[in-house]
């Protein structure tokens, strides 16, 4: 276009990354900025590490030091499955575009058992959907770990932060008769003599299994470990079995193993995940068993595999990673350490908590899930909006989950590696049926979407009458769960909006206000309580720490913006959204007669739900005062 | 996991993007490694430009050099529209996600017209969608261009290349007696002495309206110049007008003016951009009208638009960039140059071909698309997989764009500058009507997705009475036309697919294969056309050149892999596609009880269709050696 007059008086950035997003506002007094003094020390960038590091440099606190000891990301094998709420999360801080487009979708598992009549081979009982509960995105995703863990160091470098790697922590104490600092980290260089003092408010150890942050707060991993040997092998193969791409969980009278697919690689080839039950039953002891891990090879893994898959054939290609491993599930008997006042000041979060099996894929979200739920908190009491006193829920919901997933994946375990007594189809019919049962009642918890936390100053329980229990899995709106998504349009500028990306992880609290049917007809009478959820209540917090989204039942019809009060016109317009698709109220299973108001926490569960005139006499307000500073 | 015993024989990539496609074959001798010579030299890295280089640099090309004047990309103000055709092509390179998540999507138009009655304020008359075609996208995307250029600038380094800034080209030659480079550059260093003199195969000029390289080919851009003078600003504003958040034509009795909203900025801000009658009627000549744009000033620009817009009430805040300018229409007569044996050696692209308004937000996408329109001809020919004859296809289907743009521009253009000469509701109501009917006319052009390339060596135009005429509009498989997305569930491992996303813009032909309904009952009697369309007819040319998709109708239902033949079981797993949700055939209106063929060209639009049969008997293959060399 030719331009003749022309004046720029601004450079537009080319990268702001979500651009309208604001960090958390501040109201304690400024980071430390000398001395090896941080507010936090993160220990360990795995998962659970660096997802930490990546969210307290979101919520806006610079003053994060996270180390590892290895010199570098890992390579291949380890974790590699997403589950549906590992992907919510991580799409609410825009960063599941990658995983959702270069992984593995699995949407169905497949169940082999053996062929019915002679028992000699396998067939296919069923296919069924991979995630049976109400989930944005009904699947898992696999996905090599070392490339998560990428995304999220990239993340953490845009940021302005990064891993320091080669820094091993020897040991940890608290003085507290230091100032501010509390936390005393010390450290040396990896395979070096270099050694690091560092002091810190928080510390959290996310550095594994063999955690030396637990070590120091002189806790183990307690609980069993049953003894039966599995391999594991991600490898390129050639078989005739039909269902190679997708999950399948397959008993065969030679065995069992399972099928987890996982993502194309260069040169067009395709990595597939396999475990194999390596032992019909468990060895009598220690010794036996150590003795029967080692005789685990990987030509007996493949070989093990051919048999339970034949009269499929199966060749191996190119293997990536093999390894063997005992079932063992254990876990942490606190995860937080407090000071003599009572504040916890170290934390312990992901391997470090709670070992289990591979199977179900809950590894790495379990434990980036416990960086998700403990990382706002701490950037709460750190930036000064919160009472210390909200740090206590990290190790009451986490380790509640932790002892979940204990108990299921021992259930799951012990049911896959019991072979089948026979192969006739009753028998063999029975154990399917009731592997199946386990598999879906166990969907909620291992899709992630299932959670409840249960009631804490962060979960008013009470659902006053405004949500109609039902079957919680389908997304009801409902104290401890997490907000389903659901997708809306938004009035300004008639965008199709999914509910959960209006709400992303920025650190805030959210009142999400459903008005009810009548508001359609006379909108003028709800202006008061519109002006309370969207002016009045928020104005007694830390300024940006409470957002408002509204949604009113139906289409736009003949509702103008002027309907809606002019604090909302003024503030509401990317948060204004109508129910034009007709799911949102039926999906929370609140009554469009009534509307209702509930607060949604910083990682998306609802902390209380009232009736929407409740919830303006002091309910909403009430419960705010509980985790937030008033102003 | 506790893992006893573990091995690990490879380092998986963390970073391969997309991991699973490579690079197309190279029959050609190796490119130049010494002096500076290079396969194609880009000159200007605006849209066009950098897209050029982005494609070749995917395609495989290293011996590419991008120059720009400029020290740096633009800061504001500019192109700011992207088209959903444009969105397309940028998906089907895995770069639209940025852009479609922080960009501002335009889903309606709201036409305002003179207050009935009275005629002294302004009324809705109409919302209308903005994108009245079918399409992938139903929206258009506001950005800022340095954004666009920015993700594209940091594409092309990831892919190994990098523009050269600060280099503004002077001049070129043909000295054909010279070997493998006949195209001599002569550049220096912006603001200094330093020449530099490189030579090439192909010189792109992406270099502007004031294009050296179109100058140098003897070439000025042809057509009126309108003189309708008008303003522009890009403004964070206040205002009482309910459809701020949406794309508005506004005509009042006080003129006329076009609200773009933009995408949101930091600080909670958002962008609007207001395009501004200035003047009821023309200049009468070059002097006046150079007059009448000297006399715009910011301060007018926003006095007319508080004018239009009486009595809803406006208020600029921060204002990001202003502009005057003129609507003229003029487009080059040739785009390119050949040598003496008749092969196209300069091409010119994007605003060095044609200028226009930009009330359409045509030029960023017309000027993307050209440079994606040559880019994989170009690499065909230099990669020796194509005869250069295909080069000649650029000017002949892009000239033909360029002279519809113009022609589009000027009827929106006109009608949107012509005052309404009575403010009665029975003239404006006319006046509405005919704006939008060229609105909605011209959306097939407008939104890109309507374009159709006419019949050349790489548009067979008959249709053999495959695919049933309608509405082309619609997403019909038609020649020269762009393959609409459908919906799809993958056959492997059950994953819903966009079909657009299984044809990436990797720069190659893909034969699309759409399964009569006979399949579903005797697989096996298409055993030897699917051996045929996915071994037999790709074989005959460079391996990697031509893939296969496979379309079968409905759902999985009993249909195992093995009901496909073995060269699809060992080849296609991505790429046998089902009809699940039941909108392929009627999309392309391909009759499910025959089936079809059609060979789908790089750039993702239509080359031939075909009965099945007759495709395989020879239409496919025929049409395929016009266009690739054989092996």
């Amino acid at each position: 276009m030719p331009v003749f007059v022309e004046s720029a008086h601004d450079a537009r950035d080319t990268r702001i990354n979500p651009a309208h997003l604001t960090a958390l506002p501040r109201l304690a007094a400024p980071p430390p900025t000398e001395g090896d003094n941080y507010e936090v020390v993160v220990v360990g960038s795995g998962p659970a590490g660096i997802l930490s590091s990546v969210l307290l440099a979101r919520y806006g606190l610079a003053s994060v030091l996270t180390v590892d000891s290895k010199p570098e990301s890992v390579h291949a094998g380890q974790a590699d499955g997403l589950q549906p709420r590992t992907l919510e999360v991580l799409q609410s801080l825009d960063l599941a575009h990658e995983v959702l487009t270069q992984g593995c979708q699995m949407h169905e598992v497949a169940f082999w058992n053996p062929t019915d009549g002679d028992g000699k081979g396998i067939e296919r009982t069923a296919f069924v959907p991979d995630v049976a509960v109400a989930a944005r995105y009904p699947h898992e995703v696999t996905i090599h770990q070392g490339r998560i863990e990428r995304i999220l160091n990239e993340d953490l470098e845009k940021h302005g932060n990064a891993v320091q790697r080669g820094w091993e922590v020897t040991k940890f104490q608290l003085e507290e008769g230091e100032g501010e600092f509390p936390v005393v980290v010390t450290m040396q260089k990896t395979g070096g003599d270099e050694k690091r003092v560092v002091r810190c408010k928080h510390l959290i150890g996310a550095d594994g299994a063999h955690s030396t942050v637990r070590k120091g707060m002189g806790l183990s991993l307690e609980g069993d470990t049953t003894d039966h040997v599995w391999g594991v092998i991600d490898t390129v193969c050639t078989t005739t079995f039909p269902d190679i791409r997708k999950r399948c969980a397959i008993h065969s009278s030679a065995g069992s193993i399972m099928i987890i697919p996982r993502e194309r690689i260069s040169g067009g080839a395709v990595l597939t995940r396999i475990y194999c039950q390596m032992e019909d039953s468990p060895a009598a002891d220690k010794v036996a068993s150590k003795e029967s891990r080692g005789k685990v090879t990987l030509e007996r893994i493949m070989e093990q595999a051919r048999r339970v898959l034949a009269p499929y054939t199966i060749e191996f290609g190119h293997v990536d990673w093999w390894a063997a491993y005992q079932i063992g599930q254990r876990v942490a008997p606190k995860f937080q350490m407090s000071d003599s006042k009572g504040v916890p000041r170290v934390h312990i979060a992901g391997d470090a908590c709670h070992t289990h099996s591979p199977k179900a894929g809950q590894g790495m979200n379990v434990s980036m899930m416990d960086a998700y739920n403990l990382s706002w908190k701490l950037a709460h009491t750190l930036l000064g909006l919160a009472p210390s006193s909200i740090l206590h829920t990290y190790e009451s919901e986490r380790h509640s989950i932790a002892e979940q997933l204990i108990a299921f994946d021992r259930s799951f375990s012990t049911l896959f590696s019991t072979p089948l007594t026979t192969t006739s189809h009753t028998t063999s019919g029975l154990t399917h049926d009731e592997f199946l049962r386990v598999f879906r009642t166990g969907g909620g918890f291992t899709s992630g979407c299932g959670i409840e936390y249960s009631g804490s100053t962060l979960v008013d329980t009470s659902v006053r009458g405004v949500v109609t229990d039902g079957l919680r899995e389908s997304g009801l709106l409902w104290p401890g769960r997490r907000v389903m998504n659901v997708r809306t349009k938004r009035f300004a500028d008639a965008n199709p909006r999914d509910l959960q990306d209006d709400m992303p992880s920025t650190g805030v609290y959210r009142l999400l206000v459903l008005l009810p049917s009548a508001f359609r007809a006379t909108p003028g009478d709800f202006a008061g309580l519109l002006t309370a959820y969207s002016a009045d209540i928020p104005a007694r917090f830390p300024q940006g720490a409470v957002e408002t989204v509204i949604v009113f039942p139906g289409e736009r019809g003949n509702l103008e913006w002027t309907d809606f009060p002019a604090c909302v016109r003024a503030q509401g317009e990317w948060t204004v959204l109508g129910d034009h698709y007709g799911c949102v109220y039926g999906t929370f299973s609140v009554d469009v007669a009534k509307g209702a108001v509930a607060v949604v926490r910083p990682d998306g569960y609802v902390g209380v739900v009232a009736g929407l005139q409740e919830g303006g006499d002091g309910v909403v307000d009430g419960w705010l005062r509980g985790v937030l500073v008033g102003v």
